[in-house]
């Protein structure tokens, strides 16, 4: 399995990356949203090993993005729901199924999301919350902020004049 | 390493999954991203095992999201760069990031998000491309697409049920 832990690193997208970044954990967290909710719902659907799914599920609480809820005592049973954070992390999904549908023309999509109130196709895009306008028009980069240390900023200031 | 493959897999999800779900993978996305297009820039600054370093940058020309472009003949050496299905990606590591920095106060943020024309911090939200609306704010749901298997149509039909 997987050697280093980012758990605790200074950067939030290796954190994130820690959480969420294999294979089964986004699937899960695919599948959690989509309904399926009972550990037998998610190891059929996935046709995943009962061993690696317990690992994953285990991982998924302990980075605090789901939640375990008994929904009965004999034989016990429970549920696995997405936490508050959890929640936080449903656009990571949106954005590998926009990633991958992206160059994909509408009649040959085997998967589109939809808007449960108005029955309405809806395309996920990335955009400032501020301007409104799409990431992929504006020129970014990740930058230092307020809390970064000093290696952290040595970082930055390194690429930047490396690019100057 | 990762026994099973998801890159022929009916969900594009899964596929997306596959080509950069794991740690390594999202990390090299995002220093490139960043600017370090070397292999010994990457080494250095993910402080990565040069044989795995070397499998992921592998995986990801072959999954089509980086492309290795010769800059030195003797002796050899190479960039890696994003081609568009790449650039298609940087979305999932913005959606790592404001998953990541989304409980964070703004003076606690070790990292921001920067337009580099206008200096500005830039917050990316997920939103419908058609009305505008946050994705955090609707009732979304996958659906079966015009492309879509009888097996997987049968698996929506089933969460239908299920959720009705």
């Amino acid at each position: 399995m997987r050697r280093v832990s980012f758990a605790g690193n200074e950067c939030p997208i290796a954190r994130a990356a820690d959480a969420v970044g294999d294979v089964w954990s986004l699937l899960i967290l695919r599948d959690i949203g989509d309904g399926y909710t009972r550990f037998d719902e998610l190891q059929s659907d996935l046709g995943i090993a009962p061993n690696t799914l317990t690992r994953r599920l285990a991982a998924l609480i302990e980075a605090g993005l789901l939640e375990r809820r008994r929904y009965q005592d004999n034989p016990p049973r429970d549920r696995y729901m997405l936490t508050d954070r959890g929640r936080a992390f449903q656009p990571v999904v949106l954005a590998l199924f926009a990633a991958s549908t992206a160059g994909t023309a509408p009649t040959d999509r085997t998967l589109v999301l939809v808007d449960r109130q108005t029955g309405a196709q809806v395309d996920p895009v990335l955009v400032d919350r501020v301007t409104g306008r799409p990431v992929d028009e504006l020129d970014l980069a990740f930058a230092a902020g307020p809390a970064a240390s000093p290696r952290l900023r040595g970082r930055f200031r390194q690429l930047a004049e490396q690019a100057g």
